[in-house]
Parts: C-alpha cells; sequence; structure tokens
C-alpha cells in the first residue's frame, strides 16, 4: 500500500465478492436493461410512500448484494451506506432490517464511490473483512423533498437533471474471486461559483476535473491505461465542460470516456441531461462495470462519482454549490472469473 | 491491531495531537466554562442565519483543532465531518473553505465518534496521517429544521433535551505527544420501537448499552478499568435507563458514569433532561475529557457517543427511532503531556 495525500494505491487488493443492482421501470427500460439486476414493474415496490419505496430499495439491493456473495447478512462486518433522503434515513432504516454494524456517510450522488473507498481501505488494513457499501435514490422521494411536490407537475428546466430510482451494492473482502479495487483518490471540495440548482452537471464537473487529475498523478497512469473512466453523475452538459476543463490541463478525455448519467436512459426520454442521484452510478457500476470487468471486457475501470453537496436551505439563503468527486479504480483480479 | 467484529484494538495507538471546543453562551454560562477553549457572547457569531452560524463555529473549530496541533489546513490529509443540518451542509461548507480532502459522515449526535473511529483506523493502517475529525451544531438551527419555528415559541416537553451550540475537533496523527486513542467499537442500529420524537434519550439508551456490552466483551475489560465512561447524549432520563438497562445484563455502572447531556447545563437551566446535538460529546470530549486526560487526572476514558437516526419525515410516516452508538476509547499516551 502506498499513499500520495489524497489517493490510496492497494497492494492487497480488496476484492468484490459480490454486487447487484436494482432500478424502476422507467432506467430499467432504457440502454443498461441487460445489466441489471432485477428491474422494478411499478417504482411504488408495493410502498405506500416513496421515501418508504426508496427504503425498500435500498434493503433488497443490500441482501442481495450479501447472497451474491453466498453470505448471509450475520456474516458482514460493516455495512458502509448514506442516500440523499434529510438525515440519510434510508441507509439507517435499511441497517436496521439486516443487524449489521452500520456507518452512515454522506457525499449526496458521490456515496457510492465514497463508501466504497472507506471500505477498501478498512479491508486492506485488516480492520474489517466482508464489507458492504451499497446505496440507492429514487425520483419521487428527492423530487419532492428537494424541489417541488409532485402533484404540482412543474416544468423542469433544459439543463436538469432526472434522479435515478434504483441503486445498487457491493461487498468487499480480503479474499474471494472477482474484481478487484485497485487504488482510491478521495475528493476535495470545489466550488466554481454556480448557483443554479438546476444545472448540477456544471457545478460538479470542476470536481470530477480535480479528482481526475489527481488520481492520474498519483497513480502515474494516464487516460489510455483505463478501459473506461466513467463520471458520475454529470450529466450531458457537465460532461462536455469536465472534457473542456480536462483539456486545458493537458488531459485528453476521448473514446474511452462517458457519464453514468449519460448511458442509463435512452435519448428519446425525457430527462434532458441525464440521469443522477445516489442510485445512478452505484447501478452503472454494480450492473454494467463490474459485469463488464468479470467477462474480461474491461480489465481497468475509473469510477469518478461526482455529489453536489447543496441542501435546499443553502441556496434560500443565496450560497453557491460546493462539489466533491471520489474516485475507485476497479480491475479485473487475477481470479476473475 | 487486533479485532473483533465490531470493535478493533489498537496495536499502534492514534495519537490526538490537536484539540479545540468552542460553544455558546448558555453552554459557556454552564459547570463546564473552563474547560472550554472558546465561548461566543452572541450565538449568531456575526452572521445573519443561524445555519450560516453553526458553518462559521464548524469552520472555527476546524481552524484552530489544526492550529492546536501547530499545523496548517494544508498540513490536513483528511478531514472527516458531519452535523445535523439537511445534507450536513455546515460540514461540506467548512471543507469547501479549508481545501482539505474531505469526507461527510453522519450518524447525529454520534458523528464526533464516527468521525474519531474511521479516522484512528485510517491513521493506524498509515492509509492517512494527520486527520481532522470534527462537528458543531447549534440549538436555532436545529430546533428550526426538526421542530418548529423559533417565532413559535413552543412549549417544550419535560423529556425533551436541549441541542447545544458548539461543537469540537480534534487532529489524529501516528506520531506526536498527547493523548491517544486505544480503541474503537462501531455500532449497530438498535430501536426498541419508540416513536416520541421528545424522548431521545429512551429512544437511544439501547444503542448504548449494546455498544457498552460489546466493547466490554470485546475488549476484555470491566466499567473498574476505566476512570470514566461517558455516554452523549442520553440526558438525564434516557442515562437511568441506561443504568437499568446494563444492570439487567450484569453490568453495573457507578461513580464513574456519566453523560455528556448531563454535565453540560447547569441544573437551573430550562433544559429539561440536558444537552444534545452533535456538538454536545464534541465539545466535553475536545474540551473536557482529552484536557483531563492530558493533565493526568484522567488515564482511560470511554467515550460512547449515541445517535437518534431520524428524520421528521419518518417520523411523520409514523417510523419509529432507530438509533446507534459508536465507541472510542481515549487513553493518556505514553508521551503525554
Amino acid at each position: 500500500m502506498s499513499i500520495n495525500r489524497q489517493t490510496v494505491i492497494f497492494k492487497n487488493k480488496p476484492k468484490i465478492i459480490g454486487h447487484y443492482s436494482l432500478v424502476g421501470p422507467l432506467e430499467g427500460a432504457g440502454p443498461m436493461k441487460e445489466y441489471f439486476d432485477y428491474i422494478l414493474q411499478d417504482d411504488t415496490f408495493g410502498e405506500k410512500t416513496f421515501e418508504k419505496s426508496e427504503r425498500k430499495i435500498l434493503e433488497h439491493i443490500i441482501f442481495n448484494a450479501i447472497d451474491s456473495a453466498n453470505l448471509k447478512p450475520s456474516d458482514i462486518e460493516l455495512l458502509l451506506s448514506g442516500d440523499l433522503m434529510n438525515q440519510i434515513v434510508s441507509s439507517s432504516f435499511a441497517a436496521r432490517k439486516y443487524d449489521i454494524t452500520y456507518l452512515g456517510l454522506y457525499s449526496a450522488c458521490a456515496t457510492m464511490a465514497e463508501s466504497m473507498a472507506i471500505g477498501a481501505c478498512l479491508v486492506e488494513s485488516g480492520h474489517f473483512d466482508k464489507v458492504c457499501c451499497a446505496t440507492a435514490s429514487h425520483f419521487s422521494s428527492a423530487e419532492r423533498q428537494y424541489r417541488f411536490p409532485l402533484e404540482l407537475g412543474n416544468q423542469r428546466p433544459p439543463t436538469s437533471q432526472w434522479t435515478i430510482t434504483g441503486g445498487g451494492g457491493c461487498v468487499l473482502a480480503k479474499n474471494g474471486k472477482g474484481a478487484c479495487v485497485s487504488s482510491i483518490t478521495f475528493g476535495k471540495i470545489m466550488d466554481f461559483g454556480i448557483k443554479d440548482v438546476n444545472n448540477m452537471g456544471a457545478a460538479m464537473a470542476p470536481a470530477a476535473m480535480d479528482t481526475i487529475e489527481m488520481h492520474l498523478k498519483n497513480t502515474k497512469t494516464k487516460v489510455d491505461d483505463y478501459d473506461l473512466i466513467v463520471t458520475g453523475d454529470l450529466g450531458k452538459l457537465g460532461s462536455e465542460i469536465l472534457i473542456d476543463l480536462l483539456e486545458r490541463k493537458g488531459i485528453r478525455l476521448c473514446k474511452n470516456y462517458t457519464d453514468c448519467g449519460c448511458i442509463i436512459f435512452d435519448k428519446t426520454d425525457r430527462v434532458f441531461m441525464g440521469g443522477s442521484g445516489s442510485g445512478c452510478s452505484a447501478s452503472i457500476l454494480n450492473g454494467y462495470i463490474i459485469k463488464k470487468i468479470e467477462k474480461g471486457e474491461y480489465k481497468k475501470v475509473l469510477l469518478v462519482a461526482t455529489g453536489a453537496l447543496l441542501s435546499p436551505t443553502t441556496s434560500f439563503q443565496g450560497d453557491s454549490i460546493p462539489c466533491i468527486a471520489h474516485a475507485v479504480c476497479i480491475e479485473g483480479g487475477q481470479n476473475a472469473i
């Protein structure tokens, strides 16, 4: 293990021994549908409120991620989770259900990467083993908490993104077959002064730029060394801004770059700039990316999950939007299936 | 380092090389006043909104905790922080100010212990060094977010606690003089079905019970081995419930037990069951406890910080209150001043 301030390069790479993704009907009709483990027919998931639907989605993800590793919840030493709800209640209530030692985290849509990065450090150090990392989001619970009551039928501005319904989770362990976490970079807050809460992609792009630059520098790698560099979730506009920002730094993202928010929905969907929400990168990572790595189609992928760390209150009080990006590098293990 | 599921016993004990506490005027008039590093004359701290006051308090704490270790913010590799505000915005905005790599956490009033416990693992493993852990709360921002507008002048029920204005922070490092973190126990969610949001102490007591029982068992220690076992923040009623619950398990808390919420205010203050809020255990730990250890008056203290992981939404939707407690054992170092 070597470190360079923000970055940890693992010598004993934690293995991803289980993973699971679940999405709602809209996401499940999109181009990634074949990769998701479960697609809801009805985004209420049989619950009476959208908040309880989100909680049930996360409970379902945690159980099945653990099950996919042929483990029971009682085998898991630590659950690292967070979500978009005030006081991250979806995560805390899901942790209550399974009686697992629990660490609550929050970095908005970067929560999947934050949980995996901390989890990987705790597994490599030997402090914990068999750690579950998971998050989820729900369009309707997020919309009514952050923006407007759904019943209002508000028009959405063209720069807006669509909080996805769904999420994903994985189990990290010292030993086992599967993909592995080879390095991580924790992010710093970046704030370029953007105050428009309907233009999160533009607000978050500088955070992705900074974390990608630091990760490449600290790991002494180049863009070409990765089969895929994937941000989550800048959306269309944010991704274009990121490409511009990095080009000025002499880093050229090209064919091997994409964004979780850009690939989760069909282009004909009315989602404007694309998907967002903590479940977006979580479902793409635990659905598409890890499966591609396990099949040997990707060898090395850098996930750079971005989060906009505002609240409605900070916006009402005139603040700009502080953003962060945490990066996790995932590689095919020597024992990859 | 040895681990036992929830507990990590450190071989190379992370040192607490800096610490700082700050409280508001009411807290600063109480029995702990001589231990706090800074007492506000005016709880607005010169800001126009209480949310911005809370943010400024946390910024002040982070800067001065780092300064007390004779370091600059740029020397710090990682900031671990969280708070009670929706989307933990006080922490994220404070992290923006100092340009430190940042991990956002949430476990309500247990956040100080969560941040120190994760921080201590990351320092012992060598993944990071010079890690700052901090949190704060503000009576007025919490009151209007969780309960009622202040202008309403609502009557408070006799089982209620008083969110403190203030907080604390510390710097953990591999080497240095001072107290050290010798072991930690991460908590599980406990929920005994209490739904009364004005009786948090009763809701949180089972979580404290479970974590204390696990910590003593896993570290093979007895209540008498500690100069002080201090929960934060069960308040008067919650502390009595904890004593009862532990007695049934054959664990007898006695003279060496207290609760941060019970000791921060004067008995004549109208705070009913005592203090609460993420700043409560943070200010008592970084003010009173660590200073007592540095002076050699305490050799071994177990802080068991408790958090009620509800939100107003979960209560409105009829849910009970899931709670957690994280424990941190602090000892006088061999090099204690």
